[in-house]
């Protein structure tokens, strides 16, 4: 089997190094060539644009920044659907809208090729580690397909949530949504802990060995605590980009979302004052 | 040593109950004195008035609904303070404003004997299973002093936070500030899970065995998911109380508190639409 894998970002450079490191024929392409360059040098193969990849591999694995990024890579005459062969398949990786991924799955369909969602759960340190938990929804015999590529791509567990294309997408957001709902409170919390005159550190290590020994606790609250904010891991930016796609998933289906808006609002604020590439934790910066 | 406890509420019954069990000489009072006849049955002695109570006992401990029923039961001519013999113990467990036991403990040194805040982390299940995180602050030698009792009431771990008596009041306030965040989150993201069609039971069992593993996690987003809602925990009006706090005390101090803001408005729309006894999951309510 020929592997593609196009968005060698943060994430991407990770799982298309594990896939290497399994010795899998490995094609890469990337907006921004340079990027592939310590890829190349394990021993992928740089293709020249999307058409050339997509005509090459069995599967490709596409894990880019927004819809309009993943849209753009499969939609175009040139890109994945119309120069995939048939029965290939296209692994989407990316955190999107599900509509997108009900879309793209149609138009796979049109063209006697396949398209499953599974979006990944994990930070970078997470993918190097080869530990992330990978959400997967679609076709059952295509995710029987991929299963072993996903598990050498890093995955510490694969999570079936049915047939459904987006379910995976639906639940990577509200994972997401979770998440920074978390980052806020603790934010808030240790603000008015501190304040206060209490001390943090030991009131953060007693809920994290109490109410919330979970690993987004431990690592996000040491994370506001030490306030450094560097970035490097998963932005503000990207965090605006996630949050906005929960909101615009709530406003499709009527669902209130209190919380979410208000998280739009500290995130905003936060990009307004010149922190968007920073962690993400950094919306601790909006409260000051 | 004599031991008082007033209180006899959902949580403090239970703890009354295990300082029974280790067969400590028991005076109880509760406003509501049939309350109390279950303890009596098991060893305890019924005090008429505080007052009987504070000049009997050695240590009182007191567990009661907000500020100002600590503040009534303890500064009254007949309360606590004035009637507790020198170098008596105040232990207060109440989650109530830091500044109320700033005062109290000032009053209690008037009166020469002791008051130390001791806030309890847990549900009435806890208690029973002795299972209770007691946070405490104040006198390094009173803890001292009332450590076995503590033990004996059901704790599994106390956690010192210091000298300054109204540590352990500042983390209680943050610790269900957490929480309640962390209920809305959920309500918030199973509401759109499940109007997007995926299955929130499957989607829940993913998050609490990935990024939140954690006993508020898991608990929580069953009640939730049920739908249940049943009195008899942690109500929604109780939650209110705690949340007025944490702004009352964020306020006092400048501390901006965006999601307490809209915790409040979830929980007083609760309330309106007459969920105010039921358990504090029931904010989920809210959003439909």
């Amino acid at each position: 089997m020929k592997l593609g894998f196009i968005g060698l970002g943060h994430l991407g450079t990770p799982i298309a190094e594990n896939l290497l490191e399994k010795k899998h024929s490995l094609y890469v392409f990337n907006r921004t060539a340079s990027k592939a360059q310590m890829l190349i040098d394990k021993g992928a193969t740089l293709c020249k644009s999307v058409k050339e990849l997509a005509a090459e591999c069995d599967i490709v694995f596409t894990l880019v920044s927004d819809d309009a990024a993943v849209n753009h890579l499969t939609k175009e005459t040139e890109g994945i659907a119309a120069n995939l062969k048939p029965g290939g398949i296209h692994v989407s990786m990316s955190t999107i809208l599900p509509e997108t991924s009900n879309h793209l799955y149609k138009l796979h369909e049109h063209h006697d090729n396949h398209y499953i969602a599974c979006p990944i759960m994990g930070r970078p340190e997470a993918a190097k580690a080869r530990k992330l938990n990978i959400l997967a929804s679609g076709s059952k015999a295509t995710l029987e397909i991929i299963k072993p590529f996903l598990q050498d791509a890093g995955a510490v567990k694969i999570w079936e949530l049915g047939d459904d294309i987006s379910a995976s997408n639906v639940a990577k957001l509200c994972g997401n949504f979770l998440i920074i709902s978390a980052i806020e409170a603790m934010a808030e919390s240790i603000n008015l802990a501190s304040k206060s005159g209490l001390d943090a550190g030991k009131w953060i290590e007693m809920i994290t060995q109490t109410l919330f020994p979970s690993p987004i606790y431990v690592n996000y609250s040491k994370m506001i605590l030490e306030e450094t904010f560097a970035p490097g891991g998963f932005s503000v930016k990207l965090g605006s980009k996630d949050v906005n796609l929960v909101l615009q998933q709530a406003k499709n289906l009527d669902a209130k979302m209190p919380f979410g808006n208000q998280l739009k609002h500290q995130i905003d604020e936060c990009i307004e004052k010149g922190y968007g590439d920073n962690d993400w934790t950094a919306i601790a910066l909006a409260l000051k």
